[in-house]
């Protein structure tokens, strides 16, 4: 495969794309600190080692033996199962694309030779279908993954194909894509995969290969869903996306992470066909979803039935399903939605998910996982049998290599360039060194900055072209002042219509940016229409959101009777080294035990308040990011508002 | 079988159990009017009808004659497609039981003639695993549903050897259990079925044919259950009730309709043995679920996944599942706490439950169904693709027969006696006729009121032995005040420790007993931890929730955006004719719109009340048991208080 970019990342437009923005390497973004910087040390070091382990333990890589003949064994686990190798192999890929690893390396020759061997002479690949339905194949799309597994595979020898590893991935990817375009856009079968993925990993393939008829077939695969033609899996036609064609629907309805990687693959093909209606529909339901189907934390999908969008806003914080893989996917759209407009607003919802909904999804030590990311956990919470603390896997174990595929490939997601106008954007704000190719030449910056503790993030031009060139720099909506200065001198700061603030001029070697973000915990209320939380307000406090674990309160405080001081909550913020947790910022509120007596019904015709007893006291608060590691006891985003009775 | 009570009704326990009131059979208490006399009129000529022909239609009685060798088809449905045939033969015997039938007395003999058939030897039955996994009888009982379905098919066969019909199904049922009591009483079989209900039925087949093993056999069931063997159906120990003792759990989990069937097998199995323990761990569940887990409608079970119960006070509105089975089965439940208790309480929960979540699961003319029975539906609303409005059938169609056979048997459950101290005990206020014996002697009474539309209840001795007796009338929770007068002279009443209404005199025929109770229409505010309806409000009159549809409010207001006036709202009833709706009492209360602009992510740092804007209306409201009737509009129970700006 002979990549026709340079750039190593998960997305690359083509030279000759639509993107407006176009993306740096992972090795052009080195991150050096801060808790992403830490994160992506330890999902080295410890998540993906476990993640290695789990994948012979779990069955995956035996599954794909069976199939190549080399095991005696039976299959295990879900239909779906190669697509956790596909992965895992991703994951491993950026961080090959880091820094080298024999270990690592070995991983992908061992897996690339065990494909060659799995895959079929025509060149399909499933282990599940080869091995236990082989009668089925392509005969149950809607819930068979087939081509979901294939996505993956494909975004897997992207990866490889962008750091220079895994020829033979590479190679067993490239037949079962020509084989997929063989009978899906050749042939006359007018299948599409009941989970969207193959489509933006196709878009991707043909980045890396020039091979227009991948890009074809994902065209194809967009604009024939919808029309109600994916038959059976007994979910019905919304859960699979598949009620309205694409240009047509206004609001996300069923499986959130099918919906949010299929509107990835619908910016991809955006992207390279030029489609403006494609962009259009995209953008129609992403600012539907921001306003009435998003969680505070940025995570979506509201119910745990079909794993689903729910109605607009519906927004139980305590039954929020807000699955880590929606998190990633919408990461992955805001992404492509980004460089395909430049608009500020999507890194701003890159920022919030990133910090909130996906950097909870993994303990600090980077051993267990969230699939499901509430906002609220009350006493003796139990899903099922299950207690709703983070696991180190799972029986459907789609969340952990995703994650690590996307914490190995963070450095992409950080900044951008637009070379023909001399412009660099800097979306977000992590410690590290950004290299980047202007048309007047060569750009190198230093980022320093404890952020998100802290808020001055200081950028130092480390070298410099000649010419002018503008150093963009977001300015995050939840910042209601920032102070900006060059070499201490401050400027005005004044963002443009897209959220960016922008310093245009000739700049020398070490001259250095200063960005002060205001960094006071602020107070923040929903929406009247979001009943869930009515009368409630959460605490924010840069980028975090914050929560009230019940092991933080004073004795005898029971978070479910907190109510934060309503109109005259003072806000304190401490430095704290908590053990389990690590370094963080507590906030501190004032606030109230409400305490209702449990006296039978209830319901009655007495408002609460005549029958509650406030009690004044001090509420503690901590990173939502950082929550569940000390106990499983109650959690809390959103506290009721207590006014002082006068 | 020869029963050894003439009772005619569902739960009639033994001569010699602990029961401290006695129910009244179905002929003795017969409904004449109010919506629940209009209802069982309604049930007999039109959805039993509909039952009928719905077991055709979707192949139940089919999988029977495939089992006996009379058809030649495919099975259908799922594996507990017999169950349906038993409910709507148990609501059949019911309907018999009120008046004859040729044509329901024919489908009794006809069913009772195939079941004959289809009965296997040694006296199994069950058409699926008689026909599509004989090799795995009784090898999956967490989800085999098999004594589930002997469970059904005891209870249709106790309701008819009570109205003297079908024989065949009593014998078949006889069979039946005693091929159970081999297999898992005296053979070594340890085995539990992973869905409760043949606990209460083998009770009530006891108390019809004296066969003790059957009461031996439902002892064991309750007291094996708990220890975690009820392995496999991969949804855990809490969904199946299986993960502690009965005596040791003290809060209802998972499955909601299995939980209830439990507890009413728990009663009866008490109420037969006299074990107090069982009494004392099931008022000590009953207390928790009502306290923490009980909607305003009465209804239980507040999620969608796994059908269950959820936390204490995780009370959703919009997402509670609310089954209409699991309403029935609480009125199971509480019938008989009742009869082991004597206490007015479970009578007020089988009230708020009859009127408001049991009276809603059907549509005004009989023909369509609620499995689920929300307490708000938004705008556009979608369950996977179904819009949330009442079904002819189900694919799991466990609920419209269950309906039918409560419906048909409502007479039992309006009032009680204790022939020893010469009492009884009138729980429920609709129109009829009841008949009963005390020790000295019998008394017939007249019930005349036009509940709940109107508040007076009319009581007229149309016949009364010699000696003193008591009339014991409920005190609804629900009135704040209640009048009380015989023959027009006002009389104390002062509800007793048990919430009733005692008048202990010697009764002459022609004397009239008049209760008053408060109908004025009240607003009704949940407990403070109850997040999901903070700071909201709800209306209630008599026995009735109230909701608001959007097809009720003026020109542009919209439901969602609707609040009530808070600390002054006036409501105001007026009786109405609706179409599709029929007679009803119509609430109109001061309200406002409060319309926040939709502008981009629904979180601020100003609160709601600073960005919406409130405006004067009236919103108006009609019994919840009416709801969805006309369109498939927005509703909701729960509106938020508005307080007006000073």
């Amino acid at each position: 495969m002979a990549s026709t970019s340079t750039v190593r990342g998960p997305a690359v437009p083509t030279a000759t794309s639509r993107a407006v923005h176009r993306p740096l390497g992972i090795e052009d973004v080195v991150l050096t600190g801060g808790p992403f910087g830490r994160w992506q040390a330890i999902n080295r070091e410890v998540s993906i080692p476990l993640g290695l382990r789990q994948l012979e333990k779990a069955g995956n890589l035996d599954n794909l033996r069976l199939t190549a003949g080399q095991a005696d064994v039976e299959f295990r686990g879900p239909r779906f199962s190669d697509s956790d190798v596909y992965k895992q192999l991703e994951a491993v890929a950026w961080e090959l694309g880091r820094a080298p690893s024999k270990e690592l390396a070995t991983f992908v020759d061992e897996v690339g030779a065990l494909l060659l061997a799995a895959q079929r002479e025509d060149g399909y690949l499933n282990s599940y279908y080869q091995v236990v339905a082989p009668d089925r194949q392509y005969a149950e799309l809607a819930h068979s993954h087939e081509m979901y597994c294939a996505g993956h595979l494909f975004q897997a020898a992207v990866a490889l194909a962008r750091v220079g590893h895994g020829e033979a991935v590479q190679r067993v990817a490239r037949r079962f894509a020509d084989h997929l375009v063989q009978v899906f856009l050749e042939g006359g079968n007018p299948g599409i995969d009941g989970h969207p993925e193959v489509e933006t990993a196709l878009v991707e393939l043909y980045r890396v290969t020039g091979e227009r008829s991948y890009l074809a077939l994902a065209e194809k695969l967009v604009n024939e869903r919808g029309k109600g033609t994916i038959t059976g899996g007994g979910r019905g036609t919304h859960y699979l996306q598949d009620h309205l064609p694409v240009r047509e629907a206004d609001t996300h309805v069923g499986h959130a992470v099918r919906a949010l990687y299929l509107e990835a693959g619908i910016v991809d093909v955006y992207l390279e066909t030029g489609d403006e209606s494609l962009l259009e529909c995209s953008i129609r339901r992403w600012e539907d979803m921001v306003a009435t189907k998003t969680y505070l934390t940025g995570a979506v999908g509201s119910r745990h039935s079909l794993e689903s969008f729910g109605d607009r806003y519906e927004l139980p914080p305590d039954r929020a399903y807000a699955e880590t893989c929606a998190s990633i996917a919408s990461i992955h759209w805001n992404w492509r939605l980004l460089l395909a407009t430049g608009h500020g607003r999507y890194a701003d919802l890159i920022e919030r998910t990133l910090y909130n909904a996906f950097a909870a999804s993994t303990s600090q030590d980077g051993t267990r996982f969230f699939y499901v990311n509430p906002l609220q956990r009350r006493h003796d919470h139990l899903e099922g049998d299950d207690p709703g603390r983070r696991h180190e896997w799972f029986s459907c174990a789609c969340c952990p290599p995703n994650i690590m595929r996307l914490v190995a490939s963070l450095g992409h997601y950080v900044a951008t360039v637009r070379p023909e106008r001399d412009e660099l954007f800097l979306h977000q704000f992590i410690p590290g060194r950004i290299r980047a190719d202007l048309s007047t030449g060569e750009i190198r910056l230093a980022v320093s900055t404890d952020y998100p503790w802290a808020g001055t993030v200081t950028v130092t031009v480390d070298a410099a072209p000649d010419g002018e060139w503008t150093l963009a720099l977001r300015a995050p909506g939840w910042s209601p002042t920032i102070g900006l200065a060059v070499d201490g001198s401050p400027m005005e700061a004044a963002p443009d219509d897209q959220g960016y603030l922008r310093l245009r001029r000739r700049w020398t070697p070490g001259e250095r940016v200063t960005v002060e973000l205001d960094m006071t915990p602020r107070l923040v209320y929903p929406h009247q229409r979001i009943d869930a939380v009515r009368g409630a307000v959460a605490v924010e406090r840069g980028p975090l959101v914050y929560c009230f674990e019940q092991v933080d309160q004073a004795p005898g405080v029971d978070v479910e009777d907190l109510a934060l001081a309503d109109g005259d909550t003072r806000l304190v913020t401490e430095e704290a080294e908590l053990p389990g947790v690590g370094r963080t910022v507590v906030v501190r509120a004032d606030a109230y035990t409400v305490a209702q007596p449990r006296n039978g019904f209830p319901y009655s015709t007495t408002p609460p308040e005549a029958l509650a007893h406030a009690t004044p006291t001090t509420a503690v608060a901590v990173p939502y990011f950082q929550w569940d590691n000390r106990d499983g006891g109650p959690m809390r985003v959103w506290l009721p508002r207590h006014r002082r009775s006068t």
